[in-house]
């Protein structure tokens, strides 16, 4: 009796939906728990100073707080563009004229959208996608935010780098000195197997005629997986958070260590005394005295030019907006 | 000077925002042209009965106005997409702390924001591409819109279907009888080259550190094309649907020649006089009949059961919700 | 004791390639099978005439034979790259050194290799995944190969043209005179998914360091995906293809209908007899004249011009090389 | 006159033939120039002692001639690969039956292949776009492994890890002390963009009956960045590979800073005096006494196990087979 009127897709589409809302809830609720283990992060670490890096080079300084600052803003993007999606009921029959739905098929689709707690499009849907790729896409959105944050505790936590630990996880049986980043290794995997199955889903977005079984046999294959992705990403990510511990002591080490990274600031500070190109000339020559003296940075520029601001060298006050960036993210996640 | 401060990536970040803003005005008035002859032919053609058909197979009878409204739908979605992009000024500097861009850098952000007419996110964006997949995202989606439509005329345009005609253009050399489809062939084109380089993209929206120079170089390679893609896509069907023109006839002959597209139809009105099993029994020796005699199944129906319900092989008759269907787009596309 | 000397990679790796040739041999028995089926096809077609079609339109005279053998040049090609891949031991140890696989490493792969039945590349290929890529390629050349017979099966299957009978499947449980190409269907969903996880795998080939985790789970989720989609793919066209049989009478009718088909072949005999932009000229006022008379264009040119060649709008004399295009890969497929 | 029987697809196919000879040509010579430069860089440092790392970790020694020719691998495979790719000319007319191409066709192909130095398929390859795909793929191939080494470089490049010199390039306006690793960067982004549109070329490979627009129009749109993306990927690298130096103090002086990299050899030669478990309990307190007291382990493990092998911590004896690889590679360089 379910085919009595409704074809195949109706009824088909209908369930993945039931099922969509469902499983997108609880993507959602992870999101949460990474948020809200990220706003911690970032509120206890506004202002622990640490190397900015650009290129994988030590840049500049910036804090702990806005790394994770940084990690975390595609993920609330994430998070309200979830509330925003559609799971609609479909009930338009064969070619989506809704011909044998009784005299009136849109109070009837109505109701069951009602009933299901479902939402009404008020129309056929057979071949406008919209709804599924809007879904999948903020799954794969969602799996690039966290393949970010990925990437960045690989790099953090690599042995040269040091900066992070990562919980209890990976070890290796025979090199006892390895921690293997097993679970951001994972998030960038799952980003790109995401990112892959939802191209396809570009292609399954296009029916031809009134419904097309190429298109649709598609959006079967590769949407389960997406959605499963998103979840196993969003899952792991929640439990990986919590046990991420910044190792402070290293990061204010690899920041102070010969200097370089106050290279820009005094390079502006400098430039308030002299025309620019001679400041970054001067502080070229001071770096390939840093190299080959071992005498930090800091130290030298202090005995060549003794009138620089106080406080120039201070980690603390090289942070610029970092702490601010922090800030705000924290008082973004608190608002969600 | 310029220089003085920002990072080379707040400079190209800000500069490509100034244009997107401008090419996403251009894309979308080019979508509005398409809408306006897309609402023009759904209007025209609200009750114009057709084949509707389903893996390529004709099943049951449709509206043109219908599929024309099934066309719409994605374009009036990308087009309110279109509207809530973001167009952010980047002005955070090396690693995003803004520490050279003197003592309120966020002021100084706003009102260079305000100055240019673009957003303001409040906080560094630099490893945060949301702005750039988001405008990205609409510009493919806008393409798969477009390949539907372009698909469908393909496969309209058959010399087998014959059921539109696409203007002057597509004259073969050698072949007169050709009437070549390529601008829809060049929509499908569009569509699938934009979608491999969107997917591209969601590899250049994670950033490794602070800023990462393989990400940034990606989004270089690929966003233009994206853009220009969807542009050409836009631009081509808002030349094309104003010439496309239905072959009425052709769609009505279709529809009525064997009677076999009321099949459904029959079905549903015999399974109120007998059960649904035997009512689809009957139908298909019906159909097997139709092949061998060629009489068509209408007829064959009529004499068989002479107590069908009047006009339940009337084409105007048939159409179930596809004027409804038809005249909600139109009143959505006159509501934008 | 497995673990004694091997990493965690040695043994996956090993054990994946035994599981892969053992896939990939089951595989090409498939696309053996589907290759007899067309050569007899081919056989039995050689010289069977239907129109050829360009952009989906009736555009000259070919043979159903040549069709198939257009179908089957790439399942060759698949078939023999199979013989072609190689299926590697791994046995080389945590970054590729063989430390501690005893004093002769080379020689004990080399009888690993040798007991397995795998091949031995004499190196370590930890970071190199060629030999994986070369499978996945493999596959993926096979789903596309095979999506191209599926969507000239979906298109020859339609309603409107009507030209060939895929077997039993496919029924529709309201609308009897349907045969939905299921099983072409799937092979277009197949290769369109299996070419999106194949390019998921390229970011899986490129490992950092001397071995990467995010590059070797991504090749996990993925590889298994892309072979058995491959596998299904090629057992579904297996089952398929020996049911496939064309309408002949359908064939021959839409070739010779309104003689338009013959226009190329007209307008270069008239090109002996006159400038050819001439001749072009005078056929695009011919198929004018055939167009609003309904006469076909055979006869109004035998009128205008008795003295054509004999035979010029005979189907079997108009084929040109399509029954050597026919015959050739009858014989390819007898070499095999 | 070039019209005159063969259709505009032989006439663009066979000129991008002739044009694709010449760039895969060029893009191969500068393949060989990069081995060249990893063979001797490979030579140099055959058994140059150097981390080898696994998730970023540091595992175990290896050499960096071993590593060279981790990344030389898959560009000899590319560089043999494109000796096989077929160029062929194309002359099959409208619909691939050849049939205004004179008496004898296949002779005029063969001809034609002849006076253009293209390959004759002895077939119509309309719809068969084998011979463009496997090109695109060689090209995809190559930008991958070039991407292999880059994300090396960028990564051994790095401020905290430091063992490798690019070269003058990627100085920073204002931070002297960054050498940001462009290339590298270029070659990974030139992957990822390649990658993205051979996924599009797969599409294009799916031709609908006997030629197709839309599936010919996007292999036009992404067939020419391949091409280029991959001679720019290859020239680039051509270009940084002689410059490229690595920084053997750093390496030696990170293999050997704690002892912890010679675990594993310390593992297996304890577990030659006490069961496995044992050796690596012990090993486990130990790396744990490493970093509680600084004192390396190689220290404290000749202190507790006075009779270890000699040599068991000395670098240039823990190579294992990574001289044995450096110079199979060399070797297969040679053999070219």
């Amino acid at each position: 009796y379910v085919h009595w009127g409704p074809t195949s897709q109706d009824i088909i589409d209908t369930g993945l939906m039931l099922r969509l809302r469902q499983a997108i809830a609880l993507i959602q609720a992870d999101v949460a728990t990474t948020l809200t283990a990220l706003k911690t992060l970032a509120e206890d670490h506004t202002a622990t100073p640490m190397a900015g890096r650009t290129y994988g080079q030590q840049a500049a300084p910036t804090s702990f707080g806005a790394v994770v600052a940084s990690w975390g803003w595609p993920l609330i993007k994430a998070h309200k563009t979830l509330d925003t999606l559609s799971f609609p009921v479909s009930l338009s029959g064969a070619v989506g004229t809704a011909t044998a739905l009784g005299p009136r098929p849109d109070t009837l689709r109505a109701s069951v959208a009602k009933a299901l707690n479902l939402d009404d499009l008020n129309r056929s849907w057979h071949t406008d996608r919209t709804p599924v790729t809007d879904i999948a896409q903020a799954c794969t959105d969602l799996c690039t935010g966290l393949a970010k944050l990925g990437e960045d505790l690989v790099a953090m936590a690599q042995s040269d780098v040091g900066e992070v630990q990562l919980g209890s996880s990976g070890a290796s049986s025979t090199m006892p000195q390895k921690q293997n980043p097993i679970v951001p290794s994972a998030l960038i995997a799952l980003a790109r197997t995401v990112k892959g199955l939802n191209t396809v889903l570009q292609d399954a977005a296009i029916h031809r005629f009134q419904r097309d079984g190429a298109a649709w046999f598609t959006e079967w294959m590769v949407l389960p997986q997406i959605v499963l992705g998103a979840a196993t990403a969003a899952k792991q990510a929640a439990a990986l958070i919590p046990n991420v511990t910044p190792n402070t002591g290293r990061m204010l080490e690899t920041l102070t260590k010969d200097g370089l990274l106050f290279a820009e600031a005094l390079s502006f500070a400098l430039a308030e005394q002299m025309p620019r190109p001679d400041a970054q000339a001067a502080i070229k020559a001071l770096a390939t005295e840093v190299r080959a003296t071992g005498t930090p940075m800091t130290t030298l520029a202090k005995n060549r030019w003794p009138d620089l601001p106080a406080g120039l060298f201070e980690p603390a006050q090289s942070l610029g907006t970092a702490p601010a960036e922090a800030r705000a993210f924290v008082a973004a996640v608190a608002a969600l």
